[in-house]
């Protein structure tokens, strides 16, 4: 294992180290917007086939590397990998999203929960992390991924989407104790599962806290918040001599962005709704920020999409610090040219933010 | 028509005027969680056959007034009736949130918009209004209500919710002459709309703004805040001799607090994801706040309401300026022992608040 890609500028972004441009990357960069993507899953059958196999995931992940010139390649997989290995069987319905077979109904089934043993359960992601790393040949980082531990809670107590998870927000009232025992299950279960993933090769790993915006600012501190701090305490730090950068992103968390960057991250993604300036001011001294395009701008047209980009970056403003990113996951929409037309803006526009200010 | 109602105090706190406690009405206080809602409205047939019978709309806005000792009434209604008056077709699908037949698709509908003559196409809206008025005797001052230019705009575009309203995203960033289109004739109906409802008996108006947190803050001040400024001014602000306050709520809008305290509103709603006390420190000086309970409370137990009320509470502080609500309507799996619970609570915790303060 071969320790700095070629281009490193996107670790060097979130430790907050000097870099000649704005590392760029895109949320759900492989993905269905891709005619190449959805001719592998098509042969692959379902989405979890695709997670499954290490060679699909591995060409999948490398897809919008040989289209655009991105900073990073993340690690083709499900945010619910978790909750499918502790056996809850995880399925995707055409056309919707994600859902459970066995969500957790009843008080004995969470306490019998278990943490999955990474190598046992989930060797499939590790096969893929090892198989694009090596793929990646040194060129740029991989990322690595899971959900949080109070984002897993949900779909898996819930049994699926779409509903605001009132049954887990329920639970929060009613049976706090039981939330927090999944919580502490999962807690265990995703920081194993990053330590495998760093193991096996992720050079910098990122949290998708996807509801933890869905709590009042208390419960998010004591149902979501401690559990990452947890999660981040417990992480390898450094792996084959080189830091590992953490990345946590919670949607809707633009005000609790002080708390966030208080808990070990080296970076907080942020979603479109946040001022990137104004969180800069408030956190840019603990922590980069990654971020925050609308991702409906890519819906639009090239022009449009590089003005926006102009936008957020004049947002961000001078120095390091700042991975250019979606606000969120790139829509199935999109053409794949608006996509093409970012990655080009932020390397035309982003050198500008990186050369010494003159006197 | 009358003039004060024999309880003020909701009217009073939206002012900031001394009150001897804290209001409290309920976002979809009459709806499914209620028995004798659901006979309602399976004797009117549907959703709709319940908003267009201004007997049936007066029987199931008092229903909830029957069991709790609440400090206002609100129109029973949609928020979408007045693009079904512009002709868009509103349906509901078992199951399902609001859809429109036909949404706008294509310019020349744009272009052709106009905004509804509230005596001529909403009358139904405007019966119900003046015979809830009658029904109250006077007793608690009644709420009318609209959607907000861009969420009426929203539904209008996408045809229905679920999909984050993507289409309208996407024109926004692509054709925001022809959004900026929609806008204008949104909010001189919206205008129109609730000064019709104050002419025919609301005491109160108040504006749900339920989708303008999906917007980055540049696009939610052009596209959404300034159309609420503008309906706003427009509106009645005396009506028989007294004045109609205005609250404005917007989901997710807890970033933009001093933004939307600054167009006109006499209060803003707040959801649950907002710390209430931190609110009132950024613009209490200006206006009153209404909220904020997290509605999964209402799935626990009567204690633990209690004990959330009581944190809602001590979070504001003494002194007026506070409406209690949830921070988003009633859940329909909400048992109603649990809504007694809370209004009881805040009529038992609030006074406290609204004593003289010891030296």
């Amino acid at each position: 294992m071969s320790t700095r890609p070629r281009n490193d500028t996107f670790l060097r972004a979130l430790l907050r180290q000097p870099v000649d441009h704005t590392p760029v990357w895109v949320m759900r960069q492989a993905g269905r917007y891709l005619p190449e993507y959805n001719q592998t899953r098509a042969r692959a059958g379902g989405f979890m086939d695709l997670c499954r196999s290490p060679a699909l995931a591995t060409e999948v992940t490398l897809q919008p590397l040989g289209r655009f010139r991105l900073d990073a390649a993340i690690l083709f997989s499900d945010i619910l990998t978790i909750p499918d290995a502790m056996g809850l069987g995880l399925y995707f319905a055409e056309g919707e999203g994600p859902r459970f077979e066995r969500p957790l109904r009843e008080e004995w089934e969470i306490r019998d929960l278990q943490a999955p043993d990474p190598q046992e359960h989930l060797g499939y992601v590790l096969e893929a992390v090892s198989e694009i790393r090596r793929a990646l040949a040194g060129e740029v980082p991989l990322i690595g991924f899971s959900g949080s531990p109070f984002t897993l809670a949900c779909y898996m107590i819930d049994g699926a989407g779409g509903g605001n998870f009132e049954r887990t927000r329920a639970m929060l009232y009613s049976r706090p104790d039981l939330l927090h025992r999944v919580l502490q299950v999962n807690c265990e279960a995703v920081t194993r599962y990053l330590n495998a993933q760093i193991q096996a090769g992720a050079q910098a790993v990122m949290v998708f806290d996807t509801w933890g915006g869905l709590l009042s600012g208390p419960a998010f501190r004591e149902f979501s918040l401690a559990y990452l701090e947890q999660v981040l305490a417990g992480l390898i730090r450094v792996q084959d001599g080189e830091v590992v950068p953490r990345v946590v992103f919670t949607k809707g968390g633009a005000q609790w962005l002080e708390g966030l960057a208080s808990i070990g991250a080296d970076a907080l993604g942020l979603d479109w709704t946040c001022d990137l300036g104004l969180a800069r001011g408030r956190v840019g001294q603990q922590v980069a920020l990654q971020g925050n395009l609308d991702p409906a701008v890519l819906l639009s047209n090239p022009e449009e999409v590089k003005r926006q980009v102009a936008r957020v970056l004049a947002d961000f403003g001078h120095g390091t610090g700042h991975v250019f990113n979606l606000g969120h996951g790139v829509s199935q929409h999109t053409p794949p040219e608006n996509v093409a037309a970012l990655v080009e803006a932020v390397l035309e526009l982003s050198p500008a933010y990186h050369r010494p200010l003159a006197d």
